[in-house]
């Protein structure tokens, strides 16, 4: 179960997702005792290695080491040697010789975190690569709609926004299909992805469409500097058309919930009221943030190691 | 005893200050150890959220943080979603998610850390906010002075500087006041407040006036942008002004002692020799600021919490 | 054994190095385990003070202390009060109040961690000044070589590059000479440093004659700024005359290990194929650097201190 690494939710089969989640389920509890610690990982080494700045997802990761009482080091790359010139992978490299337990990886190219992982004797998680992966936000998005539904399996997810350039969108896609969830998108036309076939979704123009029968609601951050520019005519249009509020949520089934990565533009994927309470689920999915994080840590980085002797050949 | 959070000496009643006084003053002990650590706060989580920068300040609560045995995270607000336009209390609800049991705050707009409060369920300390309030400063202050003499009651407090824009200061006026101290305030007519009389002080323009009979002199930090624009002519100017030396100091009581936040201007607000040496007390100050600290984490993060069901409804 | 701080190989007697390889020896062994931690520092804190940026060098002090559980700070200057112009000692000062049990310090000039020694009662680890020493590093060479050969008496060590500037190349010239070995040094006549007669090593313009005979050959890295300045006419040349692949590696002993403190400029310093496989060791040099860093954080600052009542008189 579950190789040395977590790169994608592809590479992901449906039992390996269950026991993620199921343990990422017991982790929950943690959070809530005034002590939140548990020695499982005590002694063992997290290096955060985020060659693109996100302190949120950062800080969910660390939050999750120490709850196990790992010892987490922040490997930031502005001032590295880096700026040396020195290459990602012998960063990566030089890192692994001081022998982490585990190397928690972003960076804005698709596959870096796989090309530092065939090279690492440390295993890799995939925290963000580009446009392709966000497994252990997915993996947070499933746990939160397992609370909320008892089940994945025969919901209808609808994910709305710019489907084509959203590692979470991808990432979902893949995780709710292996869990039998029928799993839409919606977007405008040139935010949708072009292999949308080969994903085994369907895609909508339509807010209305989309949302009809829809069990979960996900609605993916806009970047601004993208809707500025060719792909859709202004923020205001984007608002009018895929926001969301709870007038256009009577569209979906009357027990759906709302979701969404963070941070939220207000007034444009979400209204201000939506953002801020049920049925949307914002703030669950960040607090199984850290409970899934804890889950993948122990599941990677938790195990016996048996190391090469010698770290060149 | 003490409300969730702390933002400000304003808020506190003489006997809570009392109580935090004596909790830092059994605090320094720890800190003479070879073993510095108490198990106190295992499992807590604190998280430092500066969106000011003030390695000295954060470094104080990290330290203080780590030797009750706490989780200390920095969350850095560069390259943060801030970047992303997050609203600030939509960063601090994140966090809040991820359930802190305190988070420590310093912006550079004064009421920031309340607007914060207001929202979280973590318990806030503000750790500075703009010329509002530095509480855990104005603490660790009577903390010295109390070592020093025996007694806040009764004692002058001459106050030097750029009273308007400083936090330090009106933390320092409202405490030192509560706990039964004379103030005085000096320093330039376009650095004293408006409100100098509803804040029950008495304000001086000579040095010789607010020294005469003090028990405690307090230098505050100048900053050189403000003093070379319209408040006063000239840096030179105000060192020989309001400026502290060996024979100015004649002008207070004999064993007056001298206190400043830092960093000092050296030949500016201290000369050399009293940046230096006794009378000067100022890395007692720093010393204690990191007991000062542990008691506030203690109070404010060691209580037992009541969480609610759902971070959203 | 050993003095208070530990500012350059210069200083050291060689018992006091043998004692120091020998405990890092020791330390390797930890590295290897599941539970990688030791309580030897258990509430002792280690402050990481770097004014010039090094992740690698300053993770790994990290990583070290963690390992023997220490609390670990680091602090940024970055947005610390040096930017309002406080003076380095005064920072150092400040942070030595706070009672930490060591303090490793990085400046990119030559001098700064002595000065700094001599007013902290904290004592002091150089982590590399200017182009003066950095003692860490040709300790972890010296035990990488040790690990290697089974000696270092008698050895021939050949350094190759930017002598002149290289704080690794002054450290490891005194290093290895302390402990019997002979080394020589090549490199560019402008790169060779003009008092190396009193170094007591000797210097060749040739890599064929510096290789003859050599049981370590050790590549410097080259800063490219440098060489784009007068000091040679090119990468090109550099690497065409000074740069190691496996055809010229045959001019030393048959046996010969490869060194580099890293980053290596792959085709400059050393070919592709040297920097990643085979003899050289330069994973092995980044591994024995925790090693070693854990062994100075334990000889240095796990001694009983005997502190001064107060901070200033």
């Amino acid at each position: 179960m579950l190789g040395k690494d977590l790169l994608g939710i592809e590479d992901l089969e449906r039992p390996e997702i269950e026991r993620i989640l199921e343990t990422a389920q017991r982790m929950t509890e943690i959070g809530t005792r005034d002590v939140k610690k548990v020695p499982t990982l005590r002694g063992r080494t997290v290096v955060n290695l985020f060659f693109e700045p996100s302190t949120r997802t950062q800080t969910s990761f660390e939050i999750a080491g120490k709850r196990l009482a790992a010892d987490v080091v922040n490997f930031s790359t502005a001032g590295s040697s880096l700026s040396k010139k020195e290459s990602i992978l012998d960063t990566a490299k030089t890192l692994d010789a001081m022998d982490p337990d585990c190397v928690v990886v972003r960076h804005k190219v698709a596959g870096v975190p796989k090309r530092i992982a065939d090279v690492l004797e440390a295993p890799v998680i995939n925290a963000g690569d580009g446009a392709h992966e966000h497994p252990s936000q997915a993996l947070l998005d499933m746990l939160t709609v397992f609370q909320q539904k008892d089940r994945l399996d025969g919901l209808t997810v609808a994910i709305i926004g710019d489907i084509a350039h959203s590692r979470v969108a991808r990432s979902n896609i893949y995780g709710f299909g292996k869990m039998g969830a029928e799993v839409r998108i919606a977007g405008p036309p040139t935010m949708l992805p072009a292999d949308v076939e080969t994903l085994g979704v369907k895609a909508y123009c339509s807010l209305r469409e989309v949302l009809d029968g829809a069990d979960v609601v996900m609605a993916l951050r806009i970047q601004r500097e993208r809707l500025e520019g060719a792909c859709f005519p202004s923020v205001r249009e984007y608002a009018a058309t895929f926001g969301l509020d709870r007038a256009k949520l009577r569209y979906a089934k009357d027990d759906a919930i709302v979701m969404h990565p963070g941070p939220v533009n207000r007034g444009v994927e979400l209204s201000h009221d939506l953002a801020d309470h049920r049925p949307s689920v914002i703030l669950d999915q960040v607090r199984n943030g850290v409970a899934l994080r804890m889950a993948l840590l122990y599941l990677i980085s938790g195990r016996p190691r048996t190391r090469a002797e010698s770290p060149q050949e």
